[in-house]
C-alpha cells in the first residue's frame, strides 16, 4: 500500500517551504508504519476471533477492507501536530495513534453507510452490503438486507472498540498526556453528536427558519467532520508529543477553519463531484435530504420557486440522474454554489495565516501545509 | 434508587455464611457510590452535549434513563471480584469500572434492541422506538422509523464510548492494571463477536447439522453473554485490584460456568417468562428466531414432527400468543425444557463448588454466593 502523492508544496499559497520536498519522504515512511501497525492489529485480532469461531471472520474482513483504503488524512495529520510539537519521528506510538484515528474513522463510516442507506464506499459495497451479499451467495433464510444491516451495526461497534485499544496502547506509552486522551474522548462524542443533529435536521429541517440554514449547517459539519477529520487529528497528535495551552489553541486556530473547508469541499463534491472519483454516487446527498450548507445557501438566496422545488426533491431516494442534474442547476444558478466556494476560500485563508503563526518545525510546517491545500482543493 | 435486595445467604447451596448478612449492606453502599458516580458523568456529559446543541440532548436523556435500571449484575460482581481480591472498599476507581460496565451494558443493549426489532426493554419502550416517538410528537417529516434507528445507533455508539472513558479512568487511577485493560478489551470484541454468531446462526441455522446446534447455540451464550455478564466483571474486579494468575483462573472457573447458567435462565425466561415480571413479551426469542439451546434441545430430542413445527414457527414475527403457547408445549413435552434445567444445575454446581475453593475474603464469598444465586434462580 502507498498513500497518495501530496502536491508539492509550492502549489500551496503562503509563504516559499523552507523545508524542501524532505517531508514527503517522512510522511511515507510513517503511513508505510502505519499501515504495518494496523496489519500487525489484524493479524492478533484475527487469532482473537477464529479462536471464538471462524465464522466471525467475516467481522475482521470487513472491516480490514475498508481500513485498507483511504488517504490516511487523519493519522498523517496526527503525525505532523505531533512532530510540529517537536515529537520523534521514530516514536512508535505515533503510528497507534494514527492506526486509532484511522479505525474510528472506519467505524464511523460503517454506521454512517447504515444510516444513509449507502450501496457504496470507496467504491465498494458498504459493508452492509457487503453482509447482505454473504448472506445471498451462502443462500441463508431469513431477511438478507436485515442480517446486512445487524453486521453492520456489530462490525462497527467492533472496530469502535479496537480503534480505542490501539489509543490506549499509545496513551500508555506516553505518560502524562491525559490531556490527549481528553482529545479523544472529545472527539468521539463530538462525532455521534454531530451525526445524530445531520439526521435530526433531516427530518426537522423543512420547518425551521430559513436564515438560521447555513449556520445550523455549519454547525452540523463542525461537529460531525471538521473536528474530527481535522482539528483534533493535529490537536492529538501535539498533546501526544506533550504540547500545552496555548500552543494547542494555536493548533485549533489553522486545523478547525481547515477542517470546516475540507468538509465544505465534500458537500460540494457530494453533488458536484465525479462518481468515478469519489467512489459515490452524485446527488446522494440530495437523495438522502442531507440539509447542507449548499441547500441552506439554496434557502437564502433562492427564488420562491427555486426552493419549493429544491425542498420537494430533497430526501428523495428515487431522484434519477437527470433529476439531479436539474437540481445542480439551481444550485448554481442562485449563487449557492459560487456563496459555498467563496466560504471555502475564506475558510482557507485564514487556516493558511494561522500556519504561519505556529511554532513549528519547518518540515511539520511544509506538511501540514501540504495536506491542507490536498484537503480543500482535493477532486475526491 | 435502590438495588434490588440480594437473597440471604441461608438460602444459597454450599456452606452456611460465616461473614453474616454484612455484605448487603456494603453492597448496598457501593451501588449508592456507583449510581452517584453515573449521575456526575451524565451531568458532565449533559453539559458537553447542551454546548454542542440543546437539539442533542435526547442523546443524553435516551442513555440515561435506560442505565438508571436494571439489578447492577455486572458492577456488583466486578466490585465483589474487587473485594475477594483484598480491593479496598472505599477506593473511587471500583465505582468507575462498574459505571463504565454499566454504559458497555446498555450500548450493547441500545444496539441489540435494533438488531432484533424490539420494542420494549426494561418494560419502557426500546431506544429507537423512543426516538421514533421523539419524531411523532414534533410531528417530523421523512420517515419516523429510519429516524429512529440511527438515532439509536448514534446512542449506542456514544454510550460505548462513554464506557470506555469511564473505565479509563478507573485505569488510570491504579497503575499496573494492564491486565484489567486486557479483560476490558476482550470482553467487548467477545460480545460483538458473540452476537454476530447470534444473528449468523438466526440465517444460517436452520440448514446446519441437528446433533451440534446445542453445541453451537453455547458457543454463542458464552460470547454473547455469559464472559461479559458474569465472567469478566468478577476477573475484571480483581484484576484492578492486582490479582494475578492463577487467583484470576479461579475466578473465571467460578464465574463462567455461572455465566452460562445465568444465560440459559434467561433463555428459559425469553420462552416461559412471565412479561409483567420480565418487562419484555414472552416468545419474543421465538419469533426473532433465535437458535438458543432450548431450540438446540428440541432438534436433538424431538420427533420430526416437533422438529419441522419449531423450525416453521422461529423467526415469524407474526407468531401470536396462542402459537407461542402451543410452541412451550412442545418444548416441555419433548424434554428439551428438562434438559436445559439439567445443564442449569449442572454449571451452577460447578460454578458454587469453584467459589468454595477461592481464596477470597469471608464477606465477598458470601456476597458473591448470594449474587450466584439470584443469577440462577431469577424470574426476570
Amino acid at each position: 500500500m502507498t498513500s497518495p502523492p501530496l502536491p508539492h508544496s509550492s502549489h500551496a499559497p503562503g509563504a516559499a517551504d523552507p523545508a524542501g520536498p524532505g517531508f514527503r519522504a517522512e510522511d511515507e515512511r510513517y503511513v508505510g508504519r502505519l499501515h504495518a501497525g494496523l496489519e500487525d492489529f489484524f493479524a492478533e485480532q484475527r487469532a482473537v476471533l477464529d479462536g471464538i469461531s471462524p465464522d466471525a471472520l467475516p467481522l475482521l474482513e470487513a472491516v480490514a477492507a475498508l481500513s485498507s483504503g483511504g488517504k490516511r488524512l487523519r493519522a498523517r495529520l496526527c503525525y505532523w501536530g505531533w512532530r510540529a510539537a517537536g515529537g520523534d519521528p521514530e516514536d512508535p506510538a505515533v503510528a497507534l495513534a494514527g492506526a486509532a484515528l484511522e479505525l474510528f474513522q472506519s467505524a464511523a463510516l460503517i454506521h454512517d453507510d447504515v444510516i444513509d442507506r449507502s450501496d457504496t464506499r470507496r467504491g465498494a459495497p458498504s459493508v452492509h452490503r457487503r453482509f447482505e451479499g454473504l448472506h445471498a451467495r451462502h443462500g441463508w433464510t431469513l431477511d438478507g438486507p436485515a442480517f446486512g444491516v445487524a453486521s453492520a451495526i456489530l462490525a462497527g461497534d467492533l472496530c469502535l472498540s479496537w480503534s480505542e485499544q490501539l489509543f490506549a496502547r499509545a496513551a500508555a506509552a506516553l505518560p502524562g498526556t491525559g490531556r490527549a486522551r481528553a482529545v479523544f474522548d472529545l472527539m468521539r462524542s463530538e462525532v455521534m453528536v454531530g451525526q445524530y443533529l445531520d439526521v435530526q435536521g433531516e427530518v426537522a429541517g423543512a420547518g425551521q427558519d430559513r436564515e438560521g440554514a447555513v449556520q445550523r449547517a455549519l454547525d452540523v459539519i463542525r461537529y460531525k467532520s471538521a473536528k474530527y477529520s481535522v482539528e483534533h487529528p493535529v490537536v492529538l497528535g501535539a498533546a501526544l508529543a506533550g504540547a500545552q495551552e496555548p500552543d494547542l489553541e494555536r493548533c485549533s486556530a489553522f486545523a478547525l477553519p481547515l477542517g470546516e473547508a475540507f468538509q465544505l469541499r465534500d458537500d460540494v463534491l457530494g453533488v458536484f463531484g465525479d462518481p468515478a472519483t469519489t467512489g459515490k454516487p452524485a446527488g446522494d446527498d440530495l437523495r438522502e435530504g442531507k440539509r447542507t450548507v449548499l441547500v441552506g445557501f439554496v434557502r437564502r438566496r433562492g427564488s420562491e420557486e427555486q426552493i419549493a422545488e429544491l425542498e420537494a426533491a430533497l430526501g428523495r431516494p428515487d431522484l434519477a440522474e437527470e433529476d439531479v442534474e436539474r437540481l445542480r442547476g439551481l444550485i448554481t444558478a442562485c449563487g449557492a454554489l459560487q456563496a459555498t466556494e467563496e466560504l471555502i476560500d475564506s475558510l482557507s485563508e485564514q487556516a493558511f495565516a494561522a500556519l504561519e503563526r505556529l511554532d513549528a518545525e519547518p518540515v511539520a510546517r511544509a506538511a501540514l501545509r501540504a495536506l491542507a491545500t490536498a484537503a480543500v482543493r482535493r477532486a475526491a
